[in-house]
Parts: structure tokens; C-alpha cells; sequence
């Protein structure tokens, strides 16, 4: 046995300086948690000035993330480039060789998964990826280990922060998207180009790997509906506000018959649900087990500090399996096929907030709640914010639980009316009583 | 190897009950997930009329929990009884005996934590105890694994959920005490003794707990100040919530310097703190690393399922470690000795609100602030709630951070001045702002 584990890491970007600072500054209690000393044996990156700056012994940096996952005596190797590739290669290439990996990067597992995965279970080795949704909240484990008797029926998560931070802005300053949008960026919530964040794709990447944990088995990327925050206006906010809800951004799953819901949508949910609560760039994870019932996870979604402690402890959970001759974790992993069907975004229900914009005279309300009628969507409340005759106003609906293909059909019809003067605006609606 | 890892377990009341009906309704899905196939091979309870009913085959059922413990096949003793002994006797011989241990039992391992996880240790075995703090909420492995390389700065919890209904009903509906407390006993929120839960007591266990984990230390029961909640009233609920805060019970616990707070009491916090939202019978853990910041952990904290589920995660844990061959887990356990010296209550800082009941006159409010500065207490806010010349009026003072210490001495000294006409009451009050 050797008297330490070894191990590599690729990508020194701010998590990377943030985990090699922690496997420093932290070394003896590591150890003593994991039984056996833990070094930092190998690490590359391509582009860093200084390695000694970031507390690299010159040594062991090299430019070659090749160099790290070839090297015979890494343990361990901790993947922080991001993206596909060379990530997928050089992972797979990491348990060909034995090695076990520790991943933060959500892209390569939510589209690559089922090969990442399926390779690990084949080479007897273990993937650790807490880091790779929501950073420091724990909720990884709580899927695959604490949650390991219950079957889960739902999962309501905001799990991106920079699309929190605006909309929470907007909601207490009442100031538009494109405005807190940059002062998002200016504090550096949101990056120069936000779309990956503000439009749900970093949302959908992580709803990806969330739902096929939970319901094991693989939810492709493309399976997953997806619509951001940009169309979101200040003054929906504010009429939400005025009828008791909140705007999120949610990454949502859902499992009922076999069938499998997946989808990231703006949402309004009610002010006294906890998610209502969750503000500033802060991620959390709402999760409905059949027996534990409901959970919620909440914490720093993003930031160097975070991410580096959900890697880092999954560093001491590989260093301990090791150190007590584990190889492989047999925790489960999503199966390649088969369990639940996944609907089509038109297949959902969902209850919803409607702003038609109409034509203030009379027979209006009759109108489209007739359409409504007719497509079995049953109005929960109605509210029509101004009065003035004959001029344009808003109409707001809030539907009951409806059919979205229904509902699209539906507000299709409405917006050929000649009341409607405007394309009509649609949120939907998650509540616990329905 | 054999194919089979037996569980036995003891005392089949509510929870265990619903891990029987776990262990049996789930049993594929629990061989997948563990890699072997898990069955209770022996159950216990002393007083269970009809074993069969709750799904125990005859000849797996005994009177006597030494039958359990005593069998050889055994591989994980799950203990459900509940309290100090018999429970500490069975589960160290079950040690000895080279058993894993699951266990729910706070009481048992808030008292004799030392003892049992030093004898876990000494024979190379594990305890896995999930269940024994706010049930379905993975907190436990939180702390020894998620947070493995963070160093906890504090815990405020909501760990005690009778306590939480009551004071969430007496917020909501304006009720007194007394009256939330029937209406929780009628459904079953609370026993017909319900001490254990309004006293702070078992609270206590499961900070004894928590703080042990997060410190690193044990910290005793006996080194926890203990203040319960029938002593709040109504008014002080409504007064606080017009000044912007809500009355929780929180199991407290903070490190700094090397040195530790404990103590279980009637908290003021924030409205919009996210801890102020958890209502009902609802628990929630607030943790604080150094490195992956704030954390919250919120869930159902009580009742047979959520319980259940715990257990049975434990056991697959458990049963899984077993199957690779791993039968001491290697997590730590709070040391023997050393680390932080635990603070008297008298050395705690902590913001206050007091009511003191004033006669109406000029100089009331010069004569009470003069005291406080005395004894170097900042006043924050003053609220004189009436206006009724020269009779008793209440007067409302929140101050900052100041020593417990001094603090009592300066209510000691104000409540005998001859303009206070009672004996003043006083929350603690915990801001993130200070």
C-alpha cells in the first residue's frame, strides 16, 4: 500500500487555484479524515503565468493535461477544463487507466453522461461530480445516497444564479431586464455574453444531470424543454407581485405514470413558498421523495469557494474509498435505457398566468373565457388592471392546471381576436395545492 | 461471500415499522442500488401483538432483543428502541460482535457518544445515524462528508418540530400558548407530555450532535444552556413581527477562536430570513463553512416516513459498504478530547429583545439606557407600544451584539427601579448583520 494518494488535476481556472489552496492550506486534516496523506501529485494547464503564484510546486505543472492523466502514479485525476472536449477524451482516457475521476463540469455529463458513466462502470472505477450542479449544495449525494429508498416524484430547483440575481433585482428595484442585466454583469453575476445563463441552458445542464439521477435513467439534453428570462418583463413582476407570486427561473422534473416531465420555464410560485425566498445569486433544489416527502437544499449555487469545497470533499471521498480499497463506488448510475417515457413540452400541465392585451368594452372576458372553455382550461382568477373605454388594457388570467398543447391552441385562437390588440404573454404557474 | 446481508433489527414502533414496509416493498430496487440483496432476518419488539401485520415473518420475530444482537448472521443491527438503555448495552455488544449499527437514538448518542463511537472505532465497525437528527434530512452526511474539507463556523436549527408548530400557530393565528398546544396534541404534533419537545430538551440532543460533528469534539449535553418556549407569550410574537422579526426555537452552535457556543433557545430573526419561512412541523439546519458559505437544509424532521427513510438509507449505506468489503467507514467521529473549550452562557454574545412593563413617565427611558450603557449594551431600537400617563405601559428595546453577562446584570438592576412594575422579558435575537 502507498503511504499516499496521488492526485492530478486539469484546468487551474478559479476553481482549480481554489481547490489547490484548500489541498494545501488543509493537508493534515485531510489526512486525518481520510485515513491517508492526500498530494497534489500532477497539475496542467495551458495557459497559467505563474504555477508557484497559485501554490504549484514548478515540478509538478505541466502545459499537457496529457502528462497528468498519463501519469502512472496520479490516483485520482480532478477534471476542471469544462466543456466537451478535450474534457470527454481525457476522462475516458482517466478510467481506462484506472484512475478514479472527480468532474465539476456539467456539459460533459449531461451530454456525454451515459459514455462517461458507462465507461466508469466498466473499468470498475468511480465518477465524483457534486461540483457539477449547484457547487457547494450537496445535493448529488442526496440523490444517489440519502434519498436511496424513495422514489422521486418531483424536483423544483434554481439552479442558476445569475439568472436569480436579475430576476430577484427586478423584483425589489422594479427595474427591467436589460438594466440589471448590467449591473449583473458590471458585479459580476452575469458574463459579457449571458445568453448561456439568462436563456436556460446552464439550467438545462444541470436539470439534465438532476432528473436522470432521480428517476435513473439517462434525460437527453434535447429532451428537455427550455425557455430563459429574457422575455420576462418588469411589469409582470409586478402584477405577479400583486397576486401573491414570485418569478423564477426553475429547472423543473416531474415523474407520474412512468412518464417523465423535464423542462427549465420561468415560473410564478406562490410568496410563501420557501423557493419565493431564495434571492441574490443563491441556488436551491425543492426534492419530493415518496417516503422522506419534502426537501429542500439550499446554498452558494456558483463562486470559487463553493464549487472548490463540493471538490475538494468529493477529492476525500475518492481518497477514502482508495484508502479502504475501493475502487468502485456502486453507487447508481443512470441506465442506458428504458424507465420512464419523456413527454413532449405539449404533453405537460402546468397552470398558468396569462397578459392578454384587449380592447376595454364589453363581451371581451366572455370572449376568450369561452375559447378557454372550449379547450378544457378552467380560469382560476381574473383581474383587469385598468379602465379605459374602448382604449387598450391588460387582462390577466391565471388558469387552474391545463394542457399546454390546449393552452397554446387556445391562446392562439385568442390572439386572432379583434379585441386583442398584442401578442399575448405567458408564465407558467407551479403551486403546491395542485 | 455470502449472498445475502442480513438486517435485524429492534423495536418495531412507528418508524420501525415503516422500515419493515421499506425493506419489504422495495427490496429490488434496494439489491440494485446496494450490489446484494438485503433481508431482515430478525426482528424484535417486546410488546408487538401481531408481528405478521406488519409484515414480519414468524419465524424471523422475538420477544428479546438479545436474540438479535446475538445472531451470528446478522450483519446490521438497526436499534429502534429509543432511549439510554437498553439500547447503549445492545448496540456495544452488537459492536463487539463485529455488527454495523444503524440507529435513530439522539438521546443515546447525545449521551454516550463518546463511549459508542469509540467502541465503532475500536472494532473496526460503523454507526450510521441519519435518522437520530431531523429524520429525512441528510444533515448527518452533510457534515461529515459534503463538508468534509470546510471548517463550520456556526448551525442555527429548526430541529424540533412540535416546538416549530406551535410558535409558527401562536404567529399566525394570534393564539396564546396554552392553546396552540392542545390544538398541536389533538394532531399529534405533540404528546401528551410534551416537555421534551416545548423544553429545549430534544433539541439539545440533536445539537449535542450536530455540534460534535461540526467541532469535531463532543460536546456534552450538559454543556448546552437550555431555554424552551412556554414561556413565550403572544404579544411578544405580535410585537415582534411589527418590528420586523419571527420567534423560532434554534438549537444554536458557533465556533471562533478556538472557543464554542451552545445553547438551545426562543430566537428572534429576520422576516426575510429563510429560516423565519419554515413553518409548521417543518425542520430546517442553517450551516455556515468557511468555504462553501451558507448552507440550509430543510425537510420534514418528525413522523414515521421521513424517519423511515432515513433508516433505510442508512442500511443501504451500511449494506453497501459491506459489499465492497468496507466494514469501518473511516468518517470521523468527534474526538475524545481537545479542541474548543465550550462557552458558559454568561461569556455568549447575542442581540437582545426586552419588554419591560414602565410606568408612563418622563425619565423612564433615560434611567433604563443610562443602566444599559453601564454595562456596555448598545441599544439598536426603542418602541414605547402605548401612551397612558403615570400607568403601565410596555416598552420595547432591541439592542446589538452584547454579553450575556452583562446583560443580566442590567435587567437585574432595571427591573428594581420603582418605574418597573414587572419583571421584564427577554428573546435573544440573531441577525446575519452582526
Amino acid at each position: 500500500m502507498k503511504d499516499v494518494i496521488n492526485v492530478g488535476l486539469i484546468g487551474v481556472g478559479t476553481v482549480g487555484t481554489g481547490v489547490i489552496k484548500i489541498l494545501n492550506e488543509r493537508s493534515s486534516e485531510i489526512e486525518r479524515k481520510v485515513g491517508r496523506k492526500v498530494a497534489l501529485k500532477r497539475v496542467a494547464d495551458r495557459s497559467l503565468s505563474n504555477p508557484e503564484e497559485v501554490g504549484i510546486d514548478r515540478p509538478a505543472f505541466t502545459r499537457r493535461a496529457e502528462d497528468v492523466v498519463g501519469d502512472s502514479e496520479v490516483d485520482i485525476l480532478v477534471e476542471l477544463i469544462g466543456g466537451y472536449e478535450p474534457a470527454r477524451t481525457l476522462v475516458l482516457e482517466a478510467l481506462d487507466r484506472g484512475k478514479q475521476v472527480v468532474t465539476a463540469n456539467k456539459a460533459l455529463l449531461a451530454k456525454h453522461g451515459l459514455e462517461v458513466f458507462g465507461r466508469a462502470i466498466e473499468r470498475g472505477g468511480s465518477i465524483y461530480f457534486e461540483a457539477s450542479v449547484a457547487s457547494g449544495i450537496p445535493v448529488i449525494k442526496a440523490l444517489r445516497e440519502s434519498l436511496g429508498a424513495d422514489r422521486i416524484t418531483s424536483i423544483l430547483g434554481i439552479v442558476n444564479g445569475t439568472s436569480n440575481f436579475i430576476l430577484a433585482e427586478m423584483t425589489h428595484r422594479k427595474k427591467d431586464f436589460a438594466e440589471v442585466l448590467s449591473l449583473a454583469q458590471e458585479k459580476g453575476y452575469a458574463e459579457a455574453n449571458p445568453s448561456f445563463d439568462v436563456e436556460g441552458i446552464d439550467s438545462a445542464h444541470k436539470l439534465a444531470i438532476l432528473a436522470s439521477l432521480a428517476f435513473g435513467v439517462q434525460v437527453r439534453l434535447e429532451d428537455i424543454y427550455v425557455e430563459g428570462i429574457t422575455h420576462i418583463t418588469e411589469i409582470d413582476i409586478q402584477y405577479a407581485g400583486e397576486m401573491g407570486y414570485v418569478v423564477k427561473l426553475l429547472a423543473i422534473a416531474k415523474e407520474a405514470d412512468g412518464e417523465i416531465e423535464v423542462r427549465v420555464n420561468p415560473t410564478m410560485i406562490p410568496q410563501h413558498n420557501l423557493l419565493a425566498a431564495v434571492d441574490e445569486a443563491y441556488n436551491a433544489i425543492y426534492v419530493v421523495g415518496d417516503i422522506a416527502g419534502s426537501l429542500m437544499f439550499y446554498g452558494r449555487g456558483a463562486g470559487q469557494m463553493p464549487a472548490s469545497s463540493a471538490v475538494a470533499s468529493d477529492i476525500m471521498d475518492a481518497a477514502r474509498n482508495l484508502h479502504l480499497c475501493v475502487k468502485s463506488q456502486n453507487l447508481a448510475y443512470p441506465r442506458m435505457s428504458g424507465g420512464g417515457r419523456v413527454k413532449r413540452i405539449e404533453e405537460v400541465e402546468s397552470g398558468y398566468y396569462i397578459r392578454f392585451s384587449v380592447i376595454d368594452k364589453p363581451g371581451v372576458l366572455a370572449a376568450i373565457s369561452g375559447i378557454f372553455g372550449q379547450h378544457n382550461i378552467s380560469i382560476a382568477s381574473v383581474v383587469q388592471k385598468e379602465r379605459r373605454k374602448e382604449a387598450t388594457v391588460p387582462l390577466l388570467i391565471i388558469t387552474h392546471k391545463a394542457n399546454e398543447g390546449n393552452m397554446r391552441r387556445a391562446i392562439n385562437e385568442i390572439d386572432k381576436l379583434a379585441v386583442v390588440t398584442d401578442k399575448s404573454i405567458l408564465i407558467r404557474v407551479e403551486r403546491e395545492d395542485e
